[in-house]
């Protein structure tokens, strides 16, 4: 990162007991507590393909970029250490934005304790791609993992779905809290962030269960935007809750038991949690008609495709 | 990452045990060893900038990617633990891109003991755009620093300097081995890599010191790409070895008594190490002519700039 912008971060971004040297050399230390292990994420976003420079705000799309990670670590249950921040400026932008898409992390940085500690700016002609990298740390064996669903399992969603595309993707919360709040008192036996689309991201962590899942369609939440969207395509807002993606909200997998038990706590975040399917034997995703199963295909963006 | 470029390389990366959970999660999962501090460094580079995809192989491409944060490693005498790879991929490129980028990492990968735990793969209408986060170990405080370098430090360099760009800056070997046999030795005050000119990465260690260098231009080693280079642009090899950048070396400062006992060891590598200079109280670079010291305008590559 040029120096220029360190010391500028470095003014913004208060020093954090877990970073025991401050931002700015070739490589930053991180402190990981005594007994946990590092969980390290990264996604890269790229202009025309996350975002749109020329219509949306640079402190949005640094907000997304940071949010996207933070998503993953929610996923994972871990608590965040620290995120490095990679840039490819175009040199068209004019020097103020990086420092704007720095602005748009500060906020969440600071609400979810993930200082930025580090990362790499650089400009071309092209157009504007950010990478960031999220460290979190969990106990050993108690990170999250898209494996290890079991049939019988309860699947929980957070929040609602579809539509995004109207703002939602820019705007979302990652579920830290809410992970780590269920983490405390419950053993998830497995877990994924909706970012690709929820039957799609559902279909990955059965997958990687090795089993299915049936979903509930009449009860999977949708948001206003799914209906909205629905109303100018003629498609259903179902079907865009269950592959729109970009919702980052977290799908989980709870024993029968520990599933009913939730049901009886308060739950004390604003965001709805809602039971939205069942973990079955069968590899697949699969939806009841008239008493039988029927195949549902997971639907949602691939990336590289 | 995308699954199937998952599979693969989970195929080719060999599990570590520094690595309790195999890649493909949204996030990976890291031992790092109990006592120690992560390290953690990222590059991007970017088509047109760090290297022409028309021009060179996916597989030079790859390697420096990596060897550029392996580099950064070794300045801090850092540990390798793992590296994290996001690609934005061209559509144009074809599907074998992602692999064949890989394939250019897995021999460095395997040589530092710096397996590829995850990642994100993304296309788009643009030009390649790869972005490396390594993460290194170090025993708290051990790790090296661009700061602390003192009046009196004798100014040690690996290697030779100048014409990268005639092949060097992709078929560098990042000195790791050398910066872990010198962080067991002696007490290293301050280091950097070359990564942006001699003169300039100097000039960022001593300023980071809140000191000065006297360079000995005499005994700054040439590469014979530095000649061959300055052949062709009248300006001199000493020149381009002090600003040409992506040589990929390391600048150390030690005691003079550790120097010295430096220069009676046997030293068990194959790359030259050579006494370039002497840190001063004045800030900024120096050279000595008839027994003055006159300045030296630090000279390289701004990222940014």
């Amino acid at each position: 990162m040029e120096l220029e912008l360190i010391d500028w971060l470095r003014e913004r971004c208060p020093p954090s007991p877990r970073i025991p040297l401050s931002v700015g050399d070739d490589a930053a230390i991180l402190r990981i507590s005594a007994g946990r292990q590092a969980v390290v994420t990264t996604d890269m976003l790229m202009d025309g393909v996350d975002f749109l420079l020329e219509k949306h705000s640079p402190e949005q799309i640094g907000r997304k970029a940071l949010a996207v990670n933070l998503s993953d670590l929610a996923a994972m249950a871990a608590h965040p250490v620290a995120a490095f921040v990679s840039f490819a400026l175009p040199k068209s932008a004019g020097p103020e934005l990086p420092r704007e898409l720095i602005n748009g992390m500060l906020p969440l940085a600071e609400q979810f304790a993930c200082p930025l500690a580090g990362g790499d700016t650089n400009t071309w002609n092209d157009k504007l791609v950010i990478s960031v990298t999220a460290i979190g740390e969990a106990e050993p064996g108690k990170a999250w993992r898209r494996s290890g669903a079991q049939p019988g399992d309860i699947l929980l969603a957070t929040g609602s779905f579809g539509g995004s595309i109207l703002g939602h993707h820019f705007d979302f919360q990652p579920r830290l809290a809410e992970a780590q709040w269920l983490a405390e008192r419950f053993n998830v036996h497995a877990a994924i962030d909706v970012s690709d689309g929820l039957s799609l991201d559902l279909w990955r962590m059965t997958q990687a269960s090795g089993c299915g899942a049936e979903l509930w369609p009449e009860v999977v939440p949708l948001t206003a935007a799914a209906k909205e969207v629905a109303k100018h395509d003629g498609r259903k807002p179902l079907d865009h809750a269950l592959s729109d993606g970009e919702d980052f909200e977290l799908l989980l997998c709870l024993s029968p038991e520990d599933a009913h038990r939730l049901r009886l706590m308060t739950w004390p975040f604003d965001v709805p949690r809602t039971c939205i399917g069942q973990i079955v034997p069968q590899p697949g995703l699969w939806v009841r008609e008239q008493g039988n199963l029927i195949s549902l295909l997971p639907q949602g963006f691939v990336h590289g495709g």
